[in-house]
């Protein structure tokens, strides 16, 4: 099971009530953080994400409003006791903001292990599963992420009767791990299903994101303005407008779409998700605090 | 008159509900910011504090729960349009400071003044008063800062009558200022009482403090420990125990005392507040949003 939880939906500031936009993807307690703006830390605390158990924080782009929360956060894991390294993503220049930051952060009592430049690299492996950034169109370099969590192919306990294999290592070839010199693959059926969580945001509509989020469980995505009243801004300023994030959504076939990244003007996300809801029906309107449970299909 | 608002009262870590020991002391709509930690700028928002009309923020040190919301001012104070000086002052480092923050938040539209090592300069002049800082007892250099409002003597009608003064001048004269040719202490009695916000955090009791808090209208202390149990932490890290705030706060006769930075481990203030109490009775517990209007004497 996976628990996406969105820790605010604001963007550019923080507002009593409306933190910056962050999501949290926990699998069994242990999270992955995407983007940390100012106040962060205190929404995980009050959404009942625990900061302790922070397995990697993956930023998207370096304006104020997605890392200001940085150096709070890492001194608070400081005070909870980590030692544990914490691995963190983003796009070129991640070397050079942590390094800044730990000017007036550090020291702290544990390593900090960058992966710059992620939307060119491989599938970060987290959480059981895997993270995998990709290019998104904002006004600097910037970063979206896909966290998928695999699922083994169907147990098949006839053939591993027929094998010889003892019952008590039925289990661990089952989540997919050798065990007593068997391997998974000859007792599994082809891999199944498994759960996807994307989070897009600060970006136009691209066609890597839309590839990215494609059949995707849950898509967050760069929701600044409200109608296409606003397409002129969105495009001068690298953001979206909600009815190119229901097309979008529509157009990569996505189960869920929560709106987040309000611009600090929509006071109301009523008109903004009904002009996205036009395009893609399921479309939800993000809030702090919003949580979802995603299992995977029944078979 | 002077509004002093309490915008946090937590040390170390924001909390849900506590936002990190900060204090705005407004005159005319317009505010010196004490200490700035991660979400300062959303409780000023919260509590009606202008984060476009701060004239100065005054930094008591470099610890992170006082200064990580810094660079997120800063932006919003940009966001906002402020093209003014944003007056800086606080201990050695401030310099090394501002520029490390600024690799992450900068450029910005406004210039920032400094004022280093502010306990051995003279006092700032700002809000139509003066700042003056003052060496506390911590783990790392720290300053707490004294503000007064000064009230200038009683005007003399018959005084300005009989000197021929046109009594559309009169007005300028009782502010303290020369008008046509003529000089306030050629009309004025001598100055009166006026009205002085101490505020000092985070800090062991000390000599400074104490004549820095003489006589004072408010005093805003750290009181990060409830009780003398607490006594040998208090002195390794560098704090005060409630029972030594009461104890300071009498001695100094100040008018009110507000406790304030509570250690994250104090979920209620009420056995701090009772055992300052049996120093001080007129102690209050602080709460973010604690808010009060000073006004001169009546004379």
């Amino acid at each position: 099971m996976l628990t996406a939880t969105l820790l605010g939906c604001g963007g550019t500031q923080p507002l009593p009530g409306r933190a910056l936009s962050s999501l949290a993807v926990t699998v069994g307690g242990h999270s992955v953080l995407i983007d940390c703006g100012e106040g962060t830390q205190v929404a995980a605390r009050r959404f009942g994400v625990s900061v302790y158990k922070m397995a990697a924080v993956l930023l998207t782009h370096y304006h104020g409003d997605h890392i200001f929360g940085l150096p709070g956060l890492w001194q608070t894991m400081a005070a909870q006791g980590r030692t544990e390294p914490l691995l963190m993503a983003g796009p070129p220049g991640l070397e050079q903001l942590v390094r800044a930051l730990l000017c007036v952060a550090g020291p702290l009592p544990f390593a900090i292990q960058l992966a710059e430049d992620a939307a060119k690299a491989g599938p970060l492996p987290v959480l059981g599963g895997t993270v995998q950034a990709f290019p998104l169109r904002h006004r600097t370099p910037c970063c979206g992420y896909a966290f998928t969590l695999p699922r083994a192919g169907r147990f098949n306990p006839a053939r591993a009767r027929a094998l010889g294999i003892p019952v008590a290592l039925w289990r661990t070839l089952q989540q997919g791990r050798p065990a007593g010199g068997f391997q998974p693959r000859q007792v599994l059926g082809p891999p199944r299903r498994g759960l996807k969580v994307v989070y897009a945001t600060d970006t136009r509509p691209c066609g890597a994101l839309e590839q990215a989020a494609r059949d995707a469980d849950l898509l967050c995505m760069d929701s600044t303005y409200p109608t296409d009243e606003f397409l002129a801004k969105a495009r001068e300023y690298g953001h979206a407008t909600c009815p190119e994030v229901g097309r979008l959504a529509a157009g990569a076939g996505v189960r869920r779409l929560w709106l987040t990244h309000y611009s600090a003007a929509v006071t109301d996300p009523a008109p903004g998700l009904a002009a996205a809801q036009a395009f893609f029906p399921a479309a939800e309107a993000g809030f702090d605090g919003k949580q979802l449970q995603l299992k995977f299909d029944e078979e």
